[in-house]
């Protein structure tokens, strides 16, 4: 059994504990998280164990691996920690809103053999992962296009959107990394486009987009295509097409059930789509810990890393500065 | 060119009209109609000829074949007129309500190698011949069950209730001839549930049913379910499902277009049904003639023929049989 | 926390174990199965009470219920001691596979109020039980005909099918009970059609079939047809069809993931559906599981319990006869 | 009824004269092609004049309007003798390859009030319609993004493509006026990313592109994003998406017939998609013609005109230039 501690206990961490404790071959190995209270309720709800500090957890002997699910401005140092400490990492995306400081965390945590895992769980999904799959088989031949449409439900709260790093490092960095899983090699160019559609005020106030289109291209001219929108009022859309010289694979939207209603007006009329992430990609989340699980198991690197969430990240800033420059900007630059 | 004339200009005789106008091997040969005004109208607007009478029809030795699409009871005259005028014939359904009298006309023409044609539009439509077609393949290995869901998008006017002979007369008689197309063998036992949903009173009035299941089964066991109402109030429901060892085939409905909507309420809504059957088979109409045309020119016997239309008879009988006795009726029996 | 032992721990009993040990409010009160060593792993996995018989379960004062999940033979009498140890009842389909022994436990049993639940999952499904709340809520106006396609992806093992008590008793149980539910009253008439298809010497040796059809229809005239096949390649085919007077309401297929795959000679094809039931209906188990919790809570009936159970042998008896009789059967004839 | 000429006859041509021969309230008054034995066969089958010259046509008094579908270089002359002729006037696009002279031309035409209609026909296709009355109805609430997706199925021949204008004047010129369609405002930004994917060095040698993503923006900042490629292998793929405020219209593909096939491997597959603009725009090409003779019949100007052809060049021309300069280009710019 590994033995893995979660610190950050908020929603998303809760969900992991949740799914360590079902897990056949993890053990929850406590938890932690700076508002106590909601730790201890955890901790309860899973009789598991309270650490009182960060540095318990890492002093352990019991504790195999960290689960980080803390706000993002402490991941980079947490991963310093845990490696420093010897602990296999699962870390919940972005590393840093800084790609200084996740160049200088690469540096400090250079040679490390331990697992290090990036959680980008929509690549986890069955659909999504089914397209790369496809891609991989040959199924669409020679890929030329990859169309990734990626809507969520609702604008988060003010507050959140204030300190999120802008919808490129908060919201768009998930649709990064799937158009390198889809693409499966460099992206070289990225353009970008936004507008104030939503919410103007509050984009006005933060610099920020909440409707933006990004296109970008890789050195043999793969194109990807990807389109965000804060709000989409019948649920959290996430789709994913890869097209190509021999065919199209697609990841479509998930209802949230299989109902079809017909009437005087429409027909195969479906629900509203599932909302939002815990739900959407609940299947993923478990996978993705099964991966990590495994990982820790057999002593290799995951398939999504570090290096990915720093790829993520100069994407992200790429899109930001084309923006700005109004043209295409070429990775090299950032 | 091959030329027509179309005995009853009422709609479905109109439609035919205005198909072999436009059709580049046919040539409308002239209408006739007892409605002598409905029939000067038609004529009028393809600069055609408005025949005096039937005889003049058959007299014409311009005339090549021709079209019925009068009243069901003047069918088999028609038919047997036509033959000993030597005119091909395409017959509208049914040739005639009862069994005897189909029998008897099948006695006077018997012999005869003139193309004699059953309007069975729904065999040329592309879904449902796509369907024939995948079994014929061996697309769905050996066929186990054949489901036919047809729902009429409203009741036909209570005049003309009143004279139809019955639903599984003047509706349901092309569900068994498609059941008799897709299974591709004889059916040997048909049982036959009837209820009064739509309009209790009418159809009470008529001895008759407004929602009737019919259950049928060939020698070798093949099943075939088929569901019918009076009223689907989302439009014209017509499918075909072909289930097997191997695999499965649907030809699937038709919505008015290819819109999708998305809403707060709900994803992927599409229109309503194409409504009703001279736009949703408006196609297959038109390949209908093309092959009556065809026969015409090759001098061969079409597709769908006179014992076709004789035997949906038999099964209709059959089934108005079964729901009286409320037990399987072999076909033997009828 | 309600603790619950399980009684037999084959597959569908280890997936309910899983399921009880991950509910928030659910204890897994051990486990019992003649299979010693399989009860242990079980136990051993779930670090809980491995019971030494029967007797011990109900002796045990920390077991507030039951879920029987052993062979289908020993439901009744385990049902009847449940109830006389005063523990609540969860038990899987069906009670019995004679409809006499189901009315003698019903005699025995009679006047309990212990919350006794049946194990007709299909009622938890999302899909399905949004076609009943539609149907509840008059999305579809007056109920006319409701379509059951049930089709297993493959037989299961002849030495099961010989025991199984025949296809009406062990599979199309569950589509009786469907029906009842969708259609919200009594059903009095039954028409069933069987064939052998699949297997014929196996069900010709077990006096038994592999692909039926069933008409049904309630004393106010709503159509029910069920169409059941032991083997169908594409997967689980599950599908709940309700027509009425003001639209439709239908539960679709689950395929395995929400791919669609594009080639020179297809578009839009999805993978083959989820296969089994454990997979198709893995949220479905879990919806049920949380209803009997939540029954033993509050103290109320379950929403499907024993008469439920009684009433789909009856329609099961009924098909059974009417396909040697080849008649309608009425169900006040059983 | 109203007398229209065609003026060329090659495959779009032929389709044109078709439908005008079919139309109830117009007459086919003639044809005229360079291609002289090629016109004959055209008139012989459908029994009207053959014009021996250009000059012919427009002298003849009979004739009330021309419809253009000669090739793209004889456009504008043949717009600025009819409107000297006094003819009303339905042109293929694109109204000419240059800017500038289509400027000279809209400078001739200055003044008159003969309806004059450009072939935009995708403006008269009920899916994509259906998107553009869903918008103005409000369904989608304000409108955020358009995503169009426009593939053709195959490369057209080299001789086509090297005089073709480039992808942007010859194939996304529908696309760029279907954005003007479904927007209902001026686009005021344009970015286009072109690369070499489906034949390298044709596209090299021609200095052109076969699979470009064009982003485009209104001053109120909705987004619309184009993607084309010149070979889609699964057949012709046209899809139209209006994500708004309040819900989300979209436009499907239409595969070729309504065929579902289901398989061990796989479930729910359709056929390969219509192809090619004939079939699939079959519908939408006869609308387009009855639109232009209602106009004439009333004297009003076409929902789709000689500006509308002006503004799809500007884009083009456009998107051509941000290619070169890696950059937005703001539309006044051209």
């Amino acid at each position: 059994m590994v033995n893995i501690a979660v610190l950050g206990t908020g929603r998303i961490g809760q969900m992991h504990v949740d799914n360590l404790a079902a897990h056949p071959r993890a053990q929850l190995g406590g938890v932690f998280d700076v508002n106590t209270s909601a730790a201890q309720a955890v901790a309860n709800k899973h009789n598991t164990i309270l650490f009182n500090s960060i540095n318990d957890v890492f002093a352990s002997p019991k504790v195999d691996a960290v689960l980080i699910s803390t706000s993002t401005a402490t991941h980079a140092d947490l991963i310093e920690q845990a490696v420093a400490a010897n602990k296999a990492i699962f870390c919940e995306k972005p590393i840093d809103l800084s790609l200084d400081r996740i160049k200088s965390c690469e540096q400090k945590i250079k040679g490390t053999s331990l697992p290090i895992m990036l959680g980008f769980v929509r690549r986890f999904d069955k659909g999504h992962s089914a397209v790369r799959q496809a891609v991989e088989l040959g199924k669409v031949g020679d890929l030329h296009q990859v169309i990734i449409t990626s809507r969520d439900p609702d604008m988060a709260p003010d507050a959140y959107i204030e300190v999120s790093g802008g919808i490129f490092k908060d919201m768009t960095i998930h649709d990064f990394d799937m158009a390198r899983f889809i693409l499966g090699e460099d992206i070289t160019e990225v353009f970008a486009s936004g507008s104030r559609l939503v919410n103007e005020s509050l984009m006005k106030r933060c610099n920020d987009y909440d409707t933006v289109t990004i296109v970008m291209k890789t050195a043999s001219g793969k194109q990807c295509i990807i389109n965000n929108s804060r709000r989409a009022v019948y649920g959290y859309d996430q789709r994913v097409e890869a097209f190509g010289s021999q065919g199209m694979a697609i990841s479509e939207n998930h209802p949230m059930n299989n109902l079809r209603l017909y009437s005087t007006e429409f027909t195969d009329q479906k629900p509203a789509l599932m909302n939002f992430f815990i739900d959407r990609y609940g299947d993923a989340f478990n996978t993705e810990i099964s991966h990590f699980v495994e990982c820790i198991e057999q002593g290799k690197q995951p398939k999504v890393g570090f290096e990915d969430g720093k790829q993520a990240l100069v994407l992200a800033e790429a899109a930001s500065r084309s923006i700005i420059e109004g043209r295409t900007i070429h990775t090299k630059e950032i």
